[in-house]
């Protein structure tokens, strides 16, 4: 197929780079020179567009692409890999009945080796949920695993499983650095640590947006930690023996 | 050296292990029939005891070779591995000038390969602090790095390099479980929810004695969370490009 991505920032190289294999791949940049001079010409050329921008210029980017299906014609697969949804899924109503759009997430960063296995979820276009079968066969076919989600019960999830950890490696790091910890620290806290600066791996600008937008589900956590401490026990009773020494296995081979 | 171990739980296995390549060990243990059948025959066969028994048994172990060291004398080193000190070094006190004690934290779990390089902390017996050298050197000559603090000093910071992310790596997970949000979960969420179950790799006995230890640097922790958010920008100010890339590869690393 021939993919167009528009961006090239650490997740449009991760793309190019697992997709190429198999694949046609192009890349547009507003930054820099790459395949194509303008979005005109990668429409021209694509099958399948993918917006790897930054959330400050994919609205404006969706809204010319809007225009230009409505110019060019063809018959095109559309969707954006942002974070966030809410404010994304209403840009994609006016595109043509022959283009087929819905908003995406990958739930992984630019770290991972391949797109294989790794999990994606689709949010799909208030009154065009047929595109998002399309657009959840299409990311099956390139290997990846699918779940669907309306956007708003999205973003909330993502402020949990985002925000919430960012929010805590980032404070965790902080608190760290303010009390010079990092001499007398061991596992547990070289794990948590080495999360809170893998976190700072995505620009500032992404992680001050990603906790801006998860302040209701930080909050949340937040109120959830005030009522009561954890209980060992009844965590255990929640999970096999297997799954703990899996995940004992992994802690350690994170600090090797 | 002969080296006498006490307690056969997972730091007692680890530690015979890991020093039975270079030295002569043996191992007493109150629930199974190991090399020895008392701590008397223990204590008269070894030159360096560690106590590897858990917290409630340990003091009663402390008093008992404090009185057979009177009795029996003997140049030997003695120390425990507990994870809290304030409440232990006081048992050092008694015994004979010729054994050398002191109180001492392995900055890691059982889940660890080898000592070589690993972080130990030793805390002296107050009036004993000359002592403390001797075990110092002692474990730099079994491949450990060494820090010195004092028995409340320690216990505070363990509060916060422990029982913080013990705290927090739980009360992620709990709120995993509680709203199903593993479905949905990327390799933040897949990072933050495998160190969780990591820690309940130790006993719950054991955890919720670390919870109960820490209640103080918890609750600081949680003053300090709602002080404010932190800062992506003014963080990573602190760290070097290499310090978050290679954070960011071992981030991948435990989620292969």
């Amino acid at each position: 197929m021939r993919i167009g991505i528009v961006g090239y920032g650490k997740m449009g190289r991760l793309f190019r780079e697992c997709l190429s294999g198999e694949h046609e791949v192009r890349v547009y940049s507003q930054h820099e020179r790459m395949d194509f001079s303008s979005l005109r010409e990668l429409y021209s050329w694509a099958e399948i567009i993918v917006l790897a921008s930054s959330l400050s210029i994919l609205p404006h980017q969706l809204k010319e692409l809007s225009t230009l299906s409505k110019e060019l014609g063809g018959t095109k697969v559309i969707f954006d890999i942002a974070t966030f949804k809410a404010d994304i899924v209403g840009l994609y109503r006016h595109f043509p009945r022959e283009v087929k759009v819905a908003s995406v997430h990958p739930m992984f960063g630019p770290g991972t080796a391949s797109l294989r296995g790794r999990r994606f979820i689709v949010v799909p276009v208030p009154g065009r949920e047929e595109d998002s079968k399309v657009v959840g066969e299409l990311i099956k076919s390139l290997g990846g695993k699918v779940e669907f989600l309306e956007a708003r019960t999205h973003d909330r999830i993502m402020g949990f499983v985002i925000g919430v950890p960012y929010f805590l490696g980032l404070s965790y790091l902080a608190l760290s650095i303010e009390r010079g910890l990092g001499r007398f620290g061991g596992t547990s806290h070289a794990f948590l640590e080495t999360y809170g600066k893998a976190v700072l791996n995505d620009s500032p600008d992404f992680v001050e947006e990603v906790l801006k937008r998860s302040r209701g589900e930080i909050e949340e956590f937040l109120q959830f930690l005030r009522e009561g401490k954890p209980n060992p026990s009844k965590l255990r009773k929640r999970l096999s023996e297997e799954e703990i020494k899996k995940a004992y296995e992994r802690f350690y081979r994170a600090l090797e």
